[in-house]
């Protein structure tokens, strides 16, 4: 049996998360029962929604168990099988963990995943083959429904999520603003993500500057627009919205510390005749293999080409996921396990 | 001709609306054109959207311009006829707008529809069986589109909207909680409308406290919200709303004179994937003949049974609208005019 790292959570934050809520700790892996399998784990993806998990209260995940292995998604290869499903060797997406292995009931609908390397890198299956992209998908597709000539907006743009949003909303014919933080990131949302804009909201103290912003870059006004981030942005995005537009609700990063985050203005909802619509990918499976298709034949014809930021062990996940919630990742946010 | 008596729009508000922002003058009705309809108005409708349309802001109304009549929904009795499908003495229901005549190109589309007052008395078309009622009903079919079993909750609960909604929702099977201001409204919500409760927001100062209230009245948590108010009416339902949870936004009214009105926690749209959804009736032509069955039916039969507030005469409009404003109408407010 391979000794096992494991990263757990050993304390709940008091408003900002610190290095301090984790613990890495070793353990065994036990011996297969039948039916399962044991999984060496090549990468783990580091994604915001870990911080509401950490969180005693109230949201649509229950809490993450103190002392229990941190949630995450993971890909990587089987190493031994006591299920006819899976031969060691065999390629697998699942929710291992923040650790280096995890034993997986084989049969269990949805826990274990065979993805094909040929044309997707192993590590795309954690972001725009894998969850980010679908969320991107379903925001776009489901809620915003964009028609060819509209414009449509997204927070993080040069996220795992914004990428990939930016990527199906071309392919459908809209123009596309990004709104990220730094020069560096808008530069790359534009000239290697092909997004038409992308606004700095660094440069902006507040929703006015950033609406004035909105403005030049979408001169036909905002038709449909995937919420990242929430506080200030909303705002501004809700300030330049036109009738009928539709806002996608995913993430609300700003506010996961804990400090209120109004929305200022929500008459703009009645006056523009706004759709406002918040969704957790996990709950709509059953696009998961439409959006799955289009995404992996978007990374294999390189019609899509995102960044990954990859930290280069398991000791250095906490770092990078606090990392990822003050925006300092580039791309998808990943961790090296082998 | 008959002498007309007109109220116009003399000035814009500078913050709350006032008497003297109304002026009331004489003017002949002119000689009818061939396929005109001089109509002798019977009832006027005083209606919050109004309020908006005073202002010269962006919404989703032209302003109302100054020096011109007030618009406004009107039901009456044809007097004069150049045009072959209005006979004199037929009621119609129209927008004629603050005054006692009103002069209508009778083959406009929509301009003037003829009513039957067999079974449904001429004022309800202003109410129940016309504009307020199909605004009720669009939000709770097209938006809310409730389960039977799950839990309804709609604030200005006594009012013509509230009352239609209350009916609308119980034939579906729905709990129905109303939310008004006054001892006297609510116990006319739940007594005289048939709603399952009714809270005071009146005895209750903050959304937290209004929140409690209706952790009592909708033990089941909100299913649905239809909001004609917004402020810590709509906080407090956020507070309670369950997952999947739609919210039907209609109406603003305390942020009409500008003050700054911001939604507490749009967080609650993510944690619980809400919809949160505005609408204005009359971009929904489509539903109106459905919608005025039904509505029609259930005051024919006595489902329901909506109060009336009237005002005695034109002079009186302004005082009745500023009063609408406040909450101080009881059910449906008309002004008399014949």
């Amino acid at each position: 049996m391979p000794t096992n790292q494991i990263i757990v959570l050993d304390s709940r934050p008091q408003g900002e998360a610190s290095a301090s809520n984790f613990k890495l700790v070793t353990a065994d892996t036990p011996a297969l029962q039948a039916g399962q399998v044991l999984v060496r784990h090549h990468f783990l993806s580091l994604d915001p929604y870990m911080r509401g998990r950490m969180n005693d209260s109230k949201s649509y995940a229950v809490p993450q168990p103190l002392g229990q292995v941190m949630i995450g998604g993971t890909v990587g290869e089987v190493v031994e099988s006591q299920n006819s499903k899976f031969q060691v060797g065999d390629k697998v997406v699942g929710m291992g963990g923040w650790q280096h292995y995890s034993v997986v009931d084989g049969d269990a609908v949805g826990a274990l995943r065979k993805v094909d390397t040929t044309h997707v890198p192993l590590s795309h299956y954690l972001g725009a083959v894998g969850m980010p992209g679908v969320t991107a998908w379903y925001g776009l597709v489901k809620i915003i429904n964009p028609q060819a000539g509209e414009t449509v907006t997204v927070s993080a743009a040069s996220g795992a999520v914004g990428s990939a949003y930016g990527a199906l909303a071309k392919a459908r014919g809209c123009r596309v603003v990004g709104i990220a933080g730094g020069k560096d990131k808008c530069d790359y949302v534009v000239n290697e993500l092909g997004f038409d804009a992308c606004i700095d909201y660094k440069e902006h103290a507040d929703a006015f500057s950033l609406a004035k912003a909105l403005k030049v870059a979408c001169p036909q006004g905002i038709d449909g627009h995937f919420e990242n981030v929430g506080g200030k942005v909303l705002d501004a995005v809700m300030m330049r919205a036109n009738a009928f537009s539709r806002i996608a609700v995913c993430g609300m990063i700003a506010g996961y510390n804990g400090e209120p985050l109004p929305m200022s203005n929500p008459a703009a909802i009645l006056i523009n005749r706004m759709k406002i619509e918040g969704f957790i990918v996990s709950e709509h499976m059953e696009v998961w293999p439409q959006a799955l298709a289009e995404l992996g034949n978007m990374i294999a014809t390189g019609a899509l080409r995102p960044r990954e930021s990859v930290a280069p062990n398991l000791a250095a996940a906490p770092e990078a996921f606090l990392g990822l919630l003050k925006g300092k990742n580039f791309g998808k946010q990943l961790v090296k396990l082998i």
